[in-house]
């Protein structure tokens, strides 16, 4: 019996959660995106996202209790826990950010928001694929896509970069100080999805 | 022969040597809270802290010593060492607020940095307590102390946010800045002591 | 047959590769450390430096290829790709310095400026001397230059500390914000050269 024979069956429930703690954080950053695009009802979008990120916690518990019951797992527990935990810190930053958003009493989008929102999006949704190709242990497919994972976190890297140097041209330091801030944790968001496309990588290497 | 039996008089060395370090980090703890509340002799006081900073070195090079020089030890080689330097992480952080007050001539405490100083301490001492129910493995006690630290650093993530936005209405920015950081260093310390429950959790449910 | 009999034959190659990514870190410590003396031609110099960050990319790159292929290797796989991807971050927050001072439009070097890249270049000069020690298996060489390497870290810092309080005292906020994070990029260098030289350390326990 070979290991894809072996890993789909065995315990299935490991990729459903993991799949719904994924399928929430692209839900996340589209609420994310939205909220920087129509600056609306903000405080309610806080709230909204406040409960996405309660429900990411949710899930990541489920996992926790999963793996302390099972003896079997069809991928490393400690790879698990660490797609989990990684998962979950996307949602911490993603919520920084909106929370900022209320805190910081920002009034309105600016361009640099807007696209950085466009492109953990496109993360997001990118890790979220590479993860339904978990299933199918394709890694082709799985590669394709964590390459495109870095190639937006050099984006946003540079994005953040240029940012800032424009940010620094402003009159009002106070505002340079709160969207700098709010910048680098749109960054960060980043940099935590690339960090779940390198434990995809490690996983499909280990299994294939 | 159960472990309880086995670990208690094997190499209790190392149990009285943490214990050291943890007495040494709680009394930090205790000088940074009056430092900030009472505000006085700050150069005395910083003078204070870097001997107990000194004395924190001492001792995790005592373990890290006996570590070297020990075939057999209670618990895990990595574990104590992660203990020991997160410990460590600890006084720095405690040594390096208090190095910023001197440094950028802080002339008197805030709100935020009292509260954030009785926080530090709480947490310490409940790291503390919970570090004594080691000796008798006593998970139960333990879990207690672990989610009060929890409990402490969430507090005090919120504090960091609302302080900040706070902050963000002054109107010297200089003072805007020397603050943040010394907010955000108090808040990192509750983050190390967070870190250390969670290796006090491993560690209990691998010996029970 | 010794340890050192077998580890020199065995696989030098890792040995010639990852002394390529130490004499490529050392070039691009003196190109900073001019670049921060001269301070001119600034935008060929950033160009220099990301052609080093880039030559650094490939030889790491070149490591991990070698290592996929490999069945045996002279050090533990894991602690080659630690160092690897230590000297790279070592790079990458170098050339972060040079990017900042044209992105920022710093027009003239600061004493801080020069004293960190002294430091830096001093660093990692030592780290090199380690490496090159590594060979022989010469502990007592390594932890002379490694001990230096620490002392310079601790020296960074006191610096760091003390340029920012300083900084302080400045008029121009935009001018503080930029050079704050300037020198905290420079401080990270020398932060990244003590990783490197612990896991220097930590390889040459485990082989001696």
């Amino acid at each position: 019996m070979g290991l894809r024979e072996w890993i789909i069956p065995q315990d299935k429930a490991f990729f459903d959660v993991l799949e719904k703690e994924s399928a929430n954080v692209v839900e996340a950053a589209k609420e994310l995106e939205e909220t920087v695009k129509n600056f609306d009802a903000i405080n309610e979008r806080r709230k909204r996202m406040k409960d996405l990120e309660h429900r990411g916690d949710e899930i990541v518990h489920e996992i926790y209790e999963r793996i302390n019951r099972s003896f079997i797992t069809p991928i490393d527990r400690e790879d698990i826990t660490k797609l989990a935990s990684l998962y979950d810190d996307v949602l911490d930053f993603m919520y920084a950010v909106v929370n900022r958003l209320v805190l910081y009493e920002i009034k309105s989008p600016t361009v640099p928001m807007v696209k950085f929102a466009e492109i953990v999006r496109s993360s997001v949704e990118n890790i979220h694929q590479a993860f339904l190709f978990m299933r199918k242990l394709d890694k082709k497919e799985i590669d394709v896509k964590c390459i495109e994972v870095d190639r937006l976190e050099n984006e946003a890297d540079s994005l953040l970069n240029e940012s800032v140097a424009e940010l620094f041209k402003e009159k009002d330091i106070v505002t340079i100080l709160k969207l700098k801030e709010i910048y680098e944790y749109l960054e960060t968001v980043t940099d935590k999805c690339e960090d779940v496309s390198f434990v995809l990588r490690d996983v499909i290497i280990k299994y294939t």
